[in-house]
């Protein structure tokens, strides 16, 4: 079965890039040792820095629910969830 | 100085998608070959084929502007100009 790829984008609101980006620094530890979790990459725009991207390879959709389900990710979710303009969660597959 | 991630979304017309999908996997392999190209691979959209995603790492900006004056990215460019409904390219720095 492929694998999935996410790609992760979020807009955090001007006043909050900073904490926005530090929640989600947290994350990439415990989620790097999560079951199927095989990258875990943060990326923040060069020329705008409130669009921050996480490129994410998953053995498989269950691992990334059971990502979503966990207490960090959880945690991230409540903490920034007011400090955020948009977001856009795209899954997808590698095809070359 | 910081490697530069290229993420490139792409949005094909809904009756272009394959030819598009076609033009970008030809861009690979003579990409892969030039200097400082460390990654770059495409991805589609699980929910929404039209959605095509570059992810890409360059050793450093100037090696990235080489790519976009080489013969094949822009033979690329001539032939799916019209078939491409969005384009937006974010230049960033991975930060973790």
């Amino acid at each position: 079965m492929a694998k999935l790829t996410i790609v992760a984008k979020t807009v955090a609101k001007t006043d909050s890039v900073e904490s926005v980006k530090s929640e989600m620094l947290k994350l990439i530890a415990p989620t790097r040792e999560e079951e199927g979790c095989i990258e875990y990459f943060l990326h923040q725009d060069n020329e705008d820095p409130t669009i921050l991207i996480f490129y994410e390879t998953w053995e498989n959709y269950a691992c990334f629910e059971r990502h979503m389900s966990t207490q960090h990710f959880k945690n991230y979710v409540n903490t920034v969830g007011s400090m955020i303009k948009e977001k856009v969660v795209y899954k997808m597959t590698r095809v070359g």
